[in-house]
């Protein structure tokens, strides 16, 4: 770091539904103040705001306006609570949600923002849930394995439909008018950067993870001609552009952009970046084989390595999709905190609430501590994590949750027990699928609510027979941006430095028992062998009762 | 029925709590009051009440003196009640729990009763659920196997440690004192038709179902010797006696016992009987084929036929075990209502039980209008009732529940309805195992607390596909007691006549769906393959589960 004592960088991060910014010191990455702003909107799930148009199911939009908002608010008022003299600020940094991604013009207006298209619904961006385009997946997915399409395989062999060809493709094919008259279909994180320095620049992590960037190029003209004739162009005319690598400069804060967060005209704005990914110079884990694992609703896994590989079930290894000049791996767990809150919402009596109360605690603190009573095993219980599907390593969204064991005297504290092994179980499996393919894995690093849950932490090192490091920060994705921020101001020379000086770690706070993880190897060779038989073709009755339950819910007779 | 225009039967039914008697005219059935009286001492677990001596885990007594307690207070409470003079009744007859079994001397005297003795807790009875006899039950089936024993292929390949040789065995080897002084090892069943006639008779349906009575002999002296050489001579010492066909006359009534009762000396006795059994002839459902299923916390299947059949996993074959002259089969489901129950007490947030009460209702009933709102297969699951064990087919108690299918829009209803359904599936499994093996089953009656539920019933019907009758009398038990006294007393021919004339039963109440059946047997199919799969070997998941519990139990590490 050079001549940069007193400097100071802001991170932004703009989550689902609200923008956090926080003012951090560049030296050492103190974190002086924050301050969030909700988005007006939301997530737009039900009506067009614009015309009050009820939207079919499973979409999600979001309003554009709604993120500047953020940089007009949150920004200044983080400044002001920190006391730090705007002029001191050398950069910005952001990131966002992935994929959410919209149609613009070549100036970069969202098409929803022109009077005439008000009142169409893809001329607003999609947000990363917007689920509606898994036809059109189905579509790339199968085209692409049948005409072996390289591709695939860097993304455990499944294209969602939360990235940015589905969403295109059901764009083009649903509304064609609105197709036709955009420029561009930009990520929502390089938009806003867009909107900040003036400049379109799209970021190495969504282009690759999202964009199916690959080597240097897309998808071919013949294969998208193949998937419908009217989108050989996309590549070309709507998405190609230049890559920015993260931690780069997009460009100066623009007069604009300046007037809008109070800070100084010209300063360093980064490339745009993903929560999850952005998160790792927080924690201190962009080294090779470091894995970092964002653990909330679900669980982000994403590591560094000098090895490319194919690993069955990751959702994408992108070089440089993490740090520049380093293979990034994404791995996830569709199903991790959502899968708790869903049991303690819907599976717990009236009497363990009221003694959650009576001891002013909450309910999971109180499930967790009479869970955390038990020896292991003493439930007699394995649990398959699959509530919402599995992401890896099986890629399989029509999977669902298995609960085994059960006996009269099971109780509510027993399946949540269950549930947190499973969970653990499901890292596990990641963890070995990477390691049985050749890419190592030397330390896991926790982020995210559910470090809080120190029992859970423990399990997860316990099962996983490794330590266990946890982010020293709270608010690690918008601490992250402003690393970044750092880097493209010029205060560090790349990423790792700069995360070795302003990220935070605790190391090995939790290191695996031998006695706990005997019985639990047990227990998780019993999860893998129900893991297969359910998710390897052994019975594929979760399928089939997927199957049973949609003619069902039509009211059609099976 | 000749002469007995104006004449009344009395049943009693002994239960677990309290014994119930009923007033019943011999001419049509109709039963005219009833009283209950309540055990003093219930059911003995902790401590002996003579000394305060805490019972080891597992150990249920009873005392005989609350047995004698019910003919003095709950007969004549009843035949006051019912405004009939008691010399117009001509019999009584009786149920009761089974294998409840206790030591007496020669003359039936409980050596519980015997001052030197009553501090001793194998000289008490023990009622059917005492289960610390399991290691003298799995030595009983380890030697037969291994001896090919025939008899053994009559309880589906296994003897339980609930009946009269394995909980006998126990009181050799843990008291064996107590064991030299019993003169007879006496059903429960029995000893209360010794106290009522003073002749002691045992029962052909619990000789046979609980006795190991076959084709006219106990298991031998040889085969006893094994086991343990002071065994030897149990059958011959203290178990070999006449055996009584049901609704045969057992003896009259002593002058003791009508003054006990207030009813007429020397009125017809009839042998004794055991509650599931002399339900059949209550609802109507003693001719061969007629499956009678008394539905409560568990289910107890009971079925006459004119074939002998091995039928693997049924409880027992019993030659007169139903009524004289035809083959009775025992099967059973460990788990049903008791299910529901655990479910509802453990699983179901307080929000349901609100919404209950606002509308006034019971929360079973509450989620079974829930339930019963949805298409079949709507809820996307499929769950194994095997919460206690499996008792038929699979003759299992070290299995355990499991459910397929959750997700995270999955709630309690849904739960709900598929345990619902998973107790349907495990009897159709039942009634297809009885025809695969060359019983046929023509009718299934439903008796018990269970046929409340409307919704059950039709689900029954429509998973078995076959239309569902049931009992017209809501205490089944005492009303097949009084069918049997009616029989003893010389009223009728035979059961199967008093069964026409007295018995109460609704046919066909329930008639399967097409529509509905269809996707039950998709449903059926899939039950079918997750029953082999953890039932038949496919992955002992389960027993593994269990074993890991039981050490973890312990404190031990696996």
């Amino acid at each position: 770091m050079t001549g940069m004592a007193d400097a100071y960088v802001v991170g932004v991060d703009f989550g689902t539904l609200s923008g956090r910014a926080v003012v951090v010191r560049v030296a050492d990455g103190a974190e002086l103040a924050s301050a969030v702003h909700p988005y007006e909107h939301a997530v737009i799930e039900q009506r067009l705001p614009a015309t009050g148009a009820p939207l079919p199911p499973d979409w999600a939009l979001q309003l554009p306006a709604d993120w500047v908002a953020v940089l007009r608010t949150a920004v200044p008022e983080a400044v002001a609570a920190s006391g730090v003299d705007p002029a001191d600020v050398v950069g910005i940094g952001t990131d966002f949600t992935a994929c959410t991604v919209l149609p613009t013009t070549a100036d970069g207006t969202p098409l929803c923002e022109l009077a005439e298209l008000h009142d169409r619904p893809h001329a607003y961006p999609k947000l990363w849930k917007h689920h509606s385009a898994q036809p059109h997946a189905d579509r790339i997915n199968a085209l692409a394995a049948e005409r072996g399409e390289a591709w695939l395989a860097r993304y455990g062999g499944k294209i969602s439909s939360e990235w940015e060809f589905a969403k295109a493709l059901q764009v083009l094919e649903d509304d064609p008018e609105v197709y036709a008259t955009m420029d561009r279909w930009v990520e929502a994180a390089d938009w806003i950067i867009w909107q900040l320095c003036g400049r379109y620049v799209r970021n190495a992590c969504t282009a690759g993870y999202k964009g199916i960037y690959q080597d240097g190029g897309y998808p071919s003209p013949e294969y998208l001609a193949a998937l419908n004739p009217d989108f050989a162009g996309f590549v070309t005319d709507k998405l190609e552009h230049e890559i920015g690598q993260l931690g780069a400069l997009a460009g100066g804060l623009s007069a604009q952009a300046a007037g809008w967060t109070g800070l100084p005209e010209g300063i360093a704005v980064a490339v745009g970046n993903v929560d999850a990914h952005v998160t790792a110079p927080a924690a201190q884990a962009t080294e090779p084989g470091q894995m970092l694992m964002v653990m909330g609703t679900s669980t982000c896994h994403v590591m560094n390595s000098d090895q490319l590989g194919e690993v069955p079930g990751m959702c994408g290894v992108v070089d440089g999709g993490i740090v520049p000049g380093l293979y990034g791996y994404e791995a996830g767990q569709s199903g991790v905190g959502d899968i708790f809150a869903w049991h303690v919402d819907n599976f717990v009596p009236a009497s363990y609430v009221e003694a959650a109360a009576a001891r002013g605690i909450g309910i999971h603190e109180h499930l967790t501590e009479l869970a955390a009573a038990q020896e292991v095993g003493a439930h007699g219980l394995v649990a398959l994590d699959w509530h919402g599907g599995n992401r890896s390593v099986l890629v399989d969204h029509e999977l669902s949750g298995v609960l085994v064991g059960t006996t009269l005297a099971t109780r509510a504290e027993d399946v949540y027990r269950a549930l947190l092994e499973a969970t653990a179980f499901g890292t596990r499996t990641i963890v070995e699928a990477f390691e049985t393919n050749g890419v190592g894995v030397t330390e896991l690093v926790v982020a995210g609510g559910l470090l809080r849950n120190t029992f859970l932490m423990q399990l997860y090192s316990d099962v996983c027979r490794r330590p266990l490091s946890v982010i020293g920060s709270e608010q690690g994705p918008a601490l992250g941006s402003a690393i970044h921020a750092a880097v493209a101001a010029g205060a560090y020379p790349d990423i790792h430095a700069a995360a070795r000086a302003m990220g935070k770690v605790h190391r090995a706070v939790y290191v695996p028992d031998e006695e706990r993880a005997a019985v639990y190897d047990a227990l998780y060779a019993e999860y893998q062998r129900l893991h297969d038989y359910f998710g390897r073709g052994g019975n594929d009755v979760l399928h089939r009762l997927r199957a049973i339950r949609r003619t069902a819910s039509k009211g059609e007779v099976a």
